[in-house]
């Protein structure tokens, strides 16, 4: 497996979560080799404003390693980690994160701040951005579409009752 | 019930993580007056990178409203968040947050960023700090002399072994 087999796997939980009606991204943790943290975003479901894809893939492999010290980590997500996310990273010693494409409005790890690049903190990590970025942004593009479609005919049908 | 009532509740959290040996760091989040989330650290405990005060009492809260959005809850913690927690604030729509000392190393709402307010992001909160910052100060810098006072005897013990 190489770089983009782990993106492919983090793109197919981005899928599992556009199946069940949550904005579609998908996160894995690896170590030496194999899988140990899966997540994708489960907010709405949960009623969890913490249920984001990296946080629970970061908290299934805290529990797979039994250490807090994700050390020899790498995180592998579709879109462009949020303040929280980043911030999960950064204390849980992530060594590298590969990320497709860029969250222009809330993006923490290049767009609004480089937070896993930031020297004052007690941890930095390695950024990769880009890896299936196209696949990573069409889920989403595809999710918001059908979403806004879904309310459009949904409306048209509350003017004709 | 007033601001420093509620502050003191989160005091009281974080003594309880100083008897466990957790970094002593309490939180509670208030909504209508009532007391629906309540956390105190257990990273060590739960060897969970993510199990900081904020994140335990924010997603008790949600548990509470069945809901990940805590539309007119404030959030009362003894120390300043660190990114993951300041994230996490802003992901769940908190109203205000009071805060006790600064943390210059780690601190996202003041120190090294100030995120909670930052304009560029869908949701800002109130911040206000120095709420019993004395005794949160406090209750670290024993929690700290204690530790260092045992690594130095076991050290000695060590030496003479």
């Amino acid at each position: 497996m190489n770089e983009t087999d782990y993106m492919r796997l983090a793109l197919k939980e981005a899928q599992n979560a556009a199946l069940i009606g949550e904005v579609p991204i998908g996160a894995v943790v690896v170590w030496q080799g194999k899988v140990i943290g899966w997540g994708h975003n489960l907010r709405e479901h949960l009623e969890d404003a913490t249920a984001h894809a990296e946080l629970l893939a970061i908290q299934e492999a805290c529990r797979y390693l039994n250490s807090w010290r994700l050390i020899d980590c790498d995180l592998y997500v579709t879109i462009e980690p949020c303040l929280m996310c980043a911030g999960t990273i950064v204390n849980s010693r992530i060594r590298r994160v590969y990320f497709g494409a860029r969250d222009p409005k809330a993006g923490a790890t290049k767009s609004l701040y480089e937070a896993l690049e930031d020297s004052r903190l007690n941890h930095q990590v390695e950024v990769h951005e880009g890896l299936l970025a196209d696949e990573a942004g069409q889920v989403m593009r595809d999710f918001f579409r059908a979403a806004r479609k879904r309310k459009k005919a949904a409306k048209k049908k509350l003017k004709k009752s």
